[in-house]
């Protein structure tokens, strides 16, 4: 439209044939553009398919640096191989922005058993939730199973007093989207122990919040009130809650648990940030990213290396491309999205402070699987915007664009930023809680060209916003 | 639209009200059938979801059955498996129809190395291209490489004779669906030995057809012509193709081929059918399902396991809902789809003798991924029928409908029934040829919502299409 208008403005047209031009000047103007903005997004996927270091990138970061949990040595060495990895792409500007995050270990001792009804011992795979207190030394206490979350509410402190609380509360396998299941069941691993205190468990272990039956427990965040007294929780590989399940359909059954897990005093980390200086509107910023931080089990290679290493990808080849962006792109690696989210809260005030302009933001947290669209939660002009992107992202299958959720990292940008349009990144979930928090979110679960085409996807939105906002 | 004329022929209408009653029964009938089966449709997918068969069925196939060739023992097992699996399932019948099938065995050596420079040995993963005729012990021969099978046709005898052939032609990775890339590379293995042999090759090796590097070859068809010496083809993995290639760059370098794999007389086999009975048209079929052979390596999970499992549990699971179809459902197993499609062809050619009416049919070919849509080889009509499902496919992800292919099995529908719609079920594609005719094409690389997802959009289409043709 930019052309039009220009052209429009230079002429003198008389009204009779001002219609026929305005339809002719639109027609060429629209075409130009599309032409241009589909010739430069196959660009973008040609670069990330054919000469991509998404793939690499993320190898080195699963494999060098690994699991990386807030506060932790670990992602200490993520901050610092993000930012050399940044450096080395050569972009305008690398820099870290401090935060203060918390710090929780998960410690040495891990072990979990039930008693069946001969006196047997079974061992069962157990993983603390992340926050969660100590044993001090192993519990041992009758555990009593819930099917839910409600129905451990709607229970009698008779029923629970004393006990262990298992509660054995299935995703949904009938949600087409997964992290729809996945919301359903959140309060379970997010406020069970308080529930469970409530009404006087000695600790609460929950069924992991995934779709397969396997030997893999998941972890995550979880939470205390102050007005209710701190219990151990912790969560149980899907299968060990069937094998304990059908145990306490037998007859009574004891549950031993032992966690040397500890919360320490705040640490300092770091956001790491990356520029490409806008040469129109320096002062107006796209901002795209994921985050840097993982829960300390596997290596974080969904979760969210793959959301990291998009954005990182999409930039690299942008400038690869010798692309010069109308507006600033920012790409930031925000630190500790799993247990605090102190890393988007403080790149939001900090931003707003120094009387920067936000415009859009973007972010990928939901995998490194095959892109299906972006949502937008915004205004409806920014989801007509989106939809409007639609003919030239059909080409890679990229086809889903619907008002949704943006991210928790970009969530706070809404805040301070009025209006402010969030996209985020939807890829096919099926596969994504099969890894989600657990010792199986690995470099080798991720597809390289299921990874590389989120990269390009994120990249050509890039594009995108900076060429029409 | 059926609801509409009923109602519209059993009343009286006046001229001037009739266009305002054609509306109003219009829209009352498209929403009543919508709702109705955008319901069922949701049953379908319920039941798939929460208590479906097909995981472990193909776990079943896998792990009980194994890789199964046309004319081998393990075939046989599969045609067994198949009817008692079919009639386990209780539908109104299952017979199996006589085909007779190619035979051929892989042999108990296939061995090869490149001799580097220095004279040192480096042994190559290597598997015969289904078809091959044998070494007669090992061949020993000076290598030359080229880079695609245009290459090869464009070289002189002088450059090929005597040598072994080494065809480095890369699937290109630029292009969104695999299956593309698959296409364009396709004449390398089917042809690449006519092609060497024409100028005097004493055998052809292959870079195998995956978009990957990695250490699985991946196998598939070749062909011979009478007029051309029959000489020796196989395929490397793709990693010992780089290794070989940069070798290569150093100077000459000889390669050794040895493989004892043979053709034998044709054998007698089987495609197996089940049917539920059409209430109204019982002489229209709507035939629908996958090939039960595969290559004989890995265990023909993703090829075509997922595909036949796809069917079998769609019609399970209009059976387990009581549904009573207008036409006939017939669910086809089909044999030997790999190397000669006897199975696609005798069925075709049967049922058309038969003096039956194929009114559509349905194929899932492509690997147990994602569902991402459907393709149809027909008329626009069948385009339009299909797309105007797209509102009730829409809340299971399911949105690409498309002209293209319909598959390998149904295709010779097409010569015997004019007009016959084919539809292709399209699934994500980007893993699919990772495990492509490879032993990594493991039941493990399926995963059980994906699978199940393709069973019930299929079955969902074969409810829509009973309905609706």
């Amino acid at each position: 439209m930019k052309l039009f208008l220009v052209i429009f403005g230079r002429n003198r047209i008389s009204p009779t044939c001002m219609h026929k031009y305005l339809l002719i000047l639109l027609f060429v103007s629209c075409g130009t553009h599309a032409q241009k903005d589909s010739a430069f997004i196959r660009k973008i996927y040609d670069e990330t398919l054919l000469r991509g270091k998404a793939h690499e990138d993320l190898r080195s970061l699963c494999k060098d640096v690994g699991a990386r949990i807030s506060g932790s040595a670990a992602a200490e060495m993520a901050v610092y191989w993000s930012e050399a990895k940044m450096k080395s792409y050569g972009f305008d500007k690398v820099y870290l922005q401090e935060i203060q995050v918390p710090h929780w270990e998960r410690g040495t001792k891990e072990n979990a058993y039930f008693k069946d009804d001969k006196g047997i011992l079974h061992k069962v795979k157990v993983l603390a939730l992340g926050g969660s207190i100590a044993t001090e030394g192993a519990i041992e206490a009758e555990v009593v199973e819930f099917t839910s979350l409600d129905a451990l509410k709607k229970a009698t402190r008779s029923q629970v007093e004393g006990k262990i609380v298992f509660i054995n509360q299935l995703m949904d396998a009938a949600q087409i989207s997964t992290f729809r299941a996945y919301g359903a069941c959140w309060p379970v691993r997010g406020l069970g122990a308080i529930e469970g205190s409530n009404l006087g468990a000695k600790a609460v272990v929950i069924r992991s919040l995934a779709m397969p039956i396997d030997d893999h427990p998941h972890t995550g965040s979880m939470y205390y009130v102050d007005s209710v007294a701190k219990i151990p929780a912790a969560a149980l590989s899907t299968k060990d809650c069937e094998l304990l399940s059908a145990q306490l359909k037998k007859g009574k059954c004891k549950f031993i648990l032992e966690m040397n897990c500890q919360n320490f005093p705040d640490e300092t980390s770091y956001n790491i940030i990356a520029e490409m200086t806008g040469t129109k509107f320096p002062n107006e910023i796209i901002t795209f990213g994921g985050h840097i931080d993982s829960w300390d089990t596997g290596e974080g290679a969904h979760d969210d290396g793959a959301g990291v290493i998009h954005n990182l990808e999409a930039l690299r080849v942008l400038k690869t491309l010798n692309y010069k962006p109308n507006h600033t792109l920012r790409l930031v690696f925000f630190m500790n999205e799993e247990n605090g989210n102190m890393g988007g809260k403080t790149y939001a005030t900090w931003t707003k402070a120094k009387g920067e302009k936000q415009i859009a933001a973007i972010e990928s947290d939901r995998g490194g699987f095959s892109p299906r669209g972006f949502d937008v939660d915004g205004q409806d002009k920014h989801l007509d915007l989106l939809k409007s992107f639609a003919p030239l992202f059909a080409p890679y299958f990229v086809n889903q664009f619907e008002k949704g959720y943006g991210g928790v990292d970009i969530g706070p940008l809404k805040d301070e930023f009025d209006g402010i349009p969030l996209f985020g990144f939807a890829v096919d979930s099926q596969r994504y809680f099969d890894f989600h928090h657990a010792e199986s979110d690995v470099f080798e679960n991720v597809n390289k060209r299921e990874l590389e085409l989120g990269a390009a996807s994120i990249g050509a939105l890039i594009y995108l916003l900076d060429q029409k906002l």
